[in-house]
């Protein structure tokens, strides 16, 4: 294809411009922007992070503008290289590794050295004795030793006791034997394990004298430092494409009797005396419980930013793209309705905008909570080690914060983590054909979002552990008879208690009228659903397994109703939003009603069952309250989004620019950037050749 | 990486083996399978498409070890090569149409030929006249001219209206000129333009004397026919990376003041006399409405097979992957439990077994329908002509088939795309973290097949129609007064008029106990909504605008009720499967009524609205019948999807293999086939290149 002629330099989009629209939005809505954007992350944060983007787009090696081109093998090549220029980058400006996170984040793409920077590097200075926080973990941070952390197997992902590596201890040369004794016990999944780790931590069953001892880490030397071809006795490799994540190299590994000294145990719990072959039991094995709850309160606060994306890019177009004109329009109007203002698109946009807001207030109210109960565990015996005298059925109401805290991030991060990926995708089909194309930015970005619904626990699987909890609870407050609400009562115990006292009387909440009446129903539909299971489970003695789904419908309850408390906490808390303008306020309230009441009328069937709606009240909110409110916010859309201060770059998407050059855009990426316009072929079957003339730099033809 | 060493050669995964757990399963359950397959696709169809596969599988252009691994333009050119060589087979072995498209099945992703031999055949077959067929089709049967059909415009997709390339009448020497007055003009997503078309039918705004007359089509050359080079004033190129569908090479084509003369207007229809220069008009602009119906038909047809590959992947993995112990397991047992036995699992993936075969059923009811009308067509007057006679909201009850059988397509293409679609992803997830391996083989058929979801009518925008439908059948259906059964009634008059009758006493659906009362329910409740919608928008006059929400709930309900009708029709109409075994007959019975009540109780808060059951029958079928169900059908579900017969070749998937062995070949792929694991990267962040060695055949370095 001939370079774009000078006749087509000329075109301009039909009017009025994409431009002119979004201005039209942000000049139709008084929201202040950089006031709720200082509310949501501070303007610290928002101007090191402009200082940190400035960086990464002065830097060739950054450039996106071949991106979405790109197959595998050159996208890790292009992801090796900005992982190595970004560590250079960390230390010539002395990066924290929060701001080497920020710019990971606006690089938006994964890296080789992600689970090295991660994983790695938190296993050896967490499990590490200080002697081998000297011997490994100085030389990781130097980048000499690179690393991974190799837990999930071919045929091990969530069940952890199932994975079958053994490492073995040899009492004659106090060493372990690494060894794989099943193509089902490869290592599989690993991060940073298929091109780049000469090092991986190895979660290994310990086998002394015979007998099985669970899990336990390993440091193990994998590649050679100098040629980085594999060790002797080790099989490595990229596990290949996947459908998404792709700039990552994913790897498996194999052991054939591999051998580590003693020394690479990680022993800061469990060890080995080498003298006595005598195991030591680790002094706290429910150490890393804090850290999960941790990790999955940071996906919560996650999944409110990633889905935001989505929105800002779809919200954007849907205000420039414009489509047939509104049947009800007087005879002669002109031109075509923008998209935005159809019932059907803000029916699927506005409730996920609100989606993000209320994630984003969830999760930094779950780290608020576990920080202060970090502080507080300093203070006192930690409470996971009074838990640990408690039988597994059996929990004192309201005496374990931290288990109750466990759960909540386990209910959060399976609900959290699949509205941001299934918002994704609604996002990418509400910009109609043009979501399709990869420019939209939306399609990558969803793809490399979706593990995150499979990792740090299944979205499935952890609500199970929710529905134990919520089970034990329940009969804790049933067995001690009193339903008092006490000064010891954590949250869960509360609404147990409140829903025991009024079950026979019966609820009426105003959820059309009074915010804190909605928070109430949602408890008390947790409440409802957890005697129910209970009821199954204690009275009838079904089996577990026939109660998953209910253990499931239980969970993503209990998620909804902390999001819900957790977004009205944060508008209503004294102080937190006294820094706003009345407007900005009040259209935050109006997300939070939106939120609650789309969540509402979706989940119908058992706020009415339990009692705590009426069909009429869902009726209304259906018919009538949903529909005000999503007008009510329409106008104010454009500017929710600016909010979120993505940087065009970040997005890298021709749909979702801040300046609404939409189709200028998507034809410049098409006709300048395709490399495959560079390119004539020959379309006659009986040709011999694919092409008349190939204008790429490499001509390959693997035909 | 080495190649396999000898130790890793010899490991197997550990049992019991894949194909030990799938003989079990077949072991297990008494399903006629051959039986089964050739009562959905006949024996005579079978036969046909394995010799067609073995064909295929016998030419190197067709092997798909690489497919996974390519990225665009690798994979464009691959699919160019198969594209020429499928025409080759095509007239070596004389193959019909039919046997054409199998072999595109089989091959399983889009060929740069794909609209030159779909829509730009047909529209000149049924758009031209005798001397344009001469002129243009027997060139194009023969790929001398190469096609496409550019219609959307990268500011028009759905309101064909709007186009706005112009192709303007030259009365003085008797041409048209075609232009692109803006850049939003820009034909865009035409398939087989980017790089294979020579021609286009473009469809473009008709301009007489200054004066509008429509968009119409025009037989357009655009690319040299021995360079291959675009002609003078036309711009065309690929317009780039898509979420999927990326062999395929959807293009944009701008024109500036190309004349082309008056014969290439298709003029079977509407045409401009040269003499007079006058207009015209199309004897019947109804005409394409019943190829419309039955390309949509086919897509329901269809969207049935597309989902049951991805049911076929997930169940055979399911029945191979094992992970935890049942929690009620007695102490002592061994080994893990077969994934597909929890109830989570069944939950998510037997209903979509359900869903597989209620829409193969009702596509092929769609299609008889539409053959049945087609022929009494013939014999009477055309019922659209009938109807053209009739005011936009008004309607004879029953008196229009056609309208009735258009209304259902709709509703139908709208909501079995969206089923099929969504429930591949669905199954995706249920196979775990190796779902999202590209070998699991979901991930590309899933993003190939979401265009469905907006082409042929965006799947959001075509409940409009249907709504609008209901809302005519209904006024007609008050107006008339008589609310007693007639011989002329339209299934949809039928139901409207049932619901009438006894809205004031009620119903009493049988729900739990009669399968001819779950459709009444499903029928009552498409009633309601109707009549609600009416009420709303006729006595309350709400905007058109304002009700879309109602309107796409009324049109999904619709096909819900559509596709349990058909279903159910499929099983008891007379002899349709008397030719199965008792036991294959109760297992397809029993998925009829999983399909059903799983729907209803998703969608319970209609059905207790509209009265067609009661919140305690909506209880009863979540708690007990549907889990009744899914035990029941559970034992059957491998068999259920060997039915579908996919050859492992079409399928490519590691994790659907036939024969279970899915780690070995998860394992084969990842380490043999993978070229990321011939090369050896430089991984430490300050050395000047990115590899240490690359022993692939073309080395790049596009960094």
């Amino acid at each position: 294809m001939a370079k774009n002629p000078a006749w087509v330099k000329a075109l301009k989009p039909s009017g009025p411009q994409g431009s002119a629209l979004l201005q039209a939005e942000r000049d139709g809505s008084a929201l202040n922007v950089d006031q709720l954007a200082e509310h949501l992350f501070t303007n610290q944060v928002l101007e090191r992070n402009a200082a940190i983007l400035k960086i990464l787009q002065n830097d060739p090696v950054f450039d996106k503008s071949q991106n979405y081109f790109r197959g595998r093998e050159s996208r890790i090549e292009a992801a090796l290289a900005r992982g190595k220029r970004l560590r250079q980058l960390s230390v010539e400006h002395k990066w924290s590794e929060d701001e080497y996170m920020v710019a990971n984040d606006l690089i938006a793409e994964p890296t080789p050295y992600g689970l090295h920077a991660s994983m790695f590097l938190k296993t050896l200075r967490e499990q590490g004795t200080p002697e081998q926080k000297k011997r490994f973990l100085e030389k990781a941070e130097n980048y000499e030793f690179i690393g991974c952390y190799a837990q999930t197997e071919l045929g091990h992902g969530s069940n952890v006791r199932g994975l079958e590596t053994t490492a073995t201890w040899n009492p004659q040369d106090k060493t372990f034997t690494l060894h794989s004794p099943t193509l089902t016990a490869a290592k599989w999944w690993i991060g940073s394990l298929g091109i780049a780790a000469n090092h991986a931590v190895v979660m290994a069953q310990l086998i002394i004298g015979g007998k099985p001892y669970g899990p336990h880490p390993f440091v193990v030397q994998i590649r050679d430092l100098k040629t980085h071809e594999p060790l002797e006795n080790v099989h490595v490799g990229d596990i290949g494409p996947k459908f998404g994540y792709n700039t990552m190299d994913n790897g498996f590994l194999l052991f054939n009797h591999l051998k580590v000294p003693h020394s690479h145990m990680l022993a800061k719990f469990s060890r080995i005396i080498p003298e006595t072959n005598e195991y030591v039991r680790p002094s706290n094995p429910n150490l890393v419980y804090g850290t999960l709850t941790w990790v999955r309160s940071n996906i919560v606060l996650n999944a409110g930013n990633t889905l935001a994306r989505g929105v800002t890019i779809a919200t954007r177009y849907c205000a420039v793209r414009r489509q047939f004109q509104d049947r009800d329009a007087p005879k002669g109007t002109k031109g075509e309705t923008q998209v935005l203002n159809y019932t059907m698109v803000q029916q699927r946009l506005l409730p996920l905008l609100a989606t993000t807001f209320a994630l984003h207030f969830t999760g930094r109210g779950m780290i608020e909570l576990y920080e202060a109960n970090q502080a507080a565990m300093n203070n006192k015996k930690s409470p996971s080690e009074a838990s640990r005298n408690a039988g597994p059925e059996e929990l004192q109401p309201g005496a374990d914060l931290l288990a109750d805290l466990h759960s909540t991030s386990c209910a959060l991060k399976a609900y959290a983590s699949t509205l941001a990926g299934e918002g994704l995708e609604v996002c990418r089909r509400a910009c109609g054909g043009h979501g399709y194309s990869s420019f939209s930015g939306i399609g990558t970005w969803y793809a490399d979002y979706l593990p995150t619904l499979t990792w740090e626990g299944d979205n499935y699987m952890l609500t199970q552990q929710v529905a134990r909890y919520l089970l034990k609870s329940a009969r804790a407050v049933l067995k001690s008879g009193n339903l008092q609400p006490s000064q010891s009562d954590n949250d869960t115990a509360r609404i147990l208690k409140d829903f025991k006292r009024r079950q026979d009387m019966g609820a009426a909440f105003d959820v059309l009228g009074s915010d804190s009446d909605i928070v109430a129903a949602f408890a008390w539909r947790v409440a409802f659903l957890t005697f129910e299971a209970l009821r199954h489970r204690d009275e009838e003695h079904q089996s577990w397994n026939s109660l998953l789904v209910d253990f499931w419908r239980l969970s993503t309850a209990q998620a909804q109703y902390l999001v819900v408390k957790n977004f009205h906490d944060a508008l209503t808390t004294l102080g937190t939003t006294k820094s706003l303008d009345a407007e900005t306020r009040d259209v935050l309230q109006k997300l939070f009603r939106l939120f609650a009441l789309h969540t509402l009328e979706s989940e119908a069937s058992e706020f009415f069952t339990s009692g705590a709606c009426t069909v009429r009240q869902i009726q209304l909110a259906r018919t009538r309250t949903v529909k005000t409110l999503l007008e009510e916010i329409r106008p104010h859309a454009v500017r929710l989004v600016d909010a979120w201060k993505f940087p065009d770059w970040q997005l890298d998407s021709s749909l979702g620019r801040y300046d609404g050059k939409v189709y200028e855009d998507l034809f410049y990426r098409a006709s300048e950037l395709n490399p495959l316009n560079k390119v004539v072929f020959d379309p006659y079957p009986d040709s011999k050749s694919l092409f008349k003339k190939d204008g790429r730099e490499q001509v390959k033809s693997k035909l």
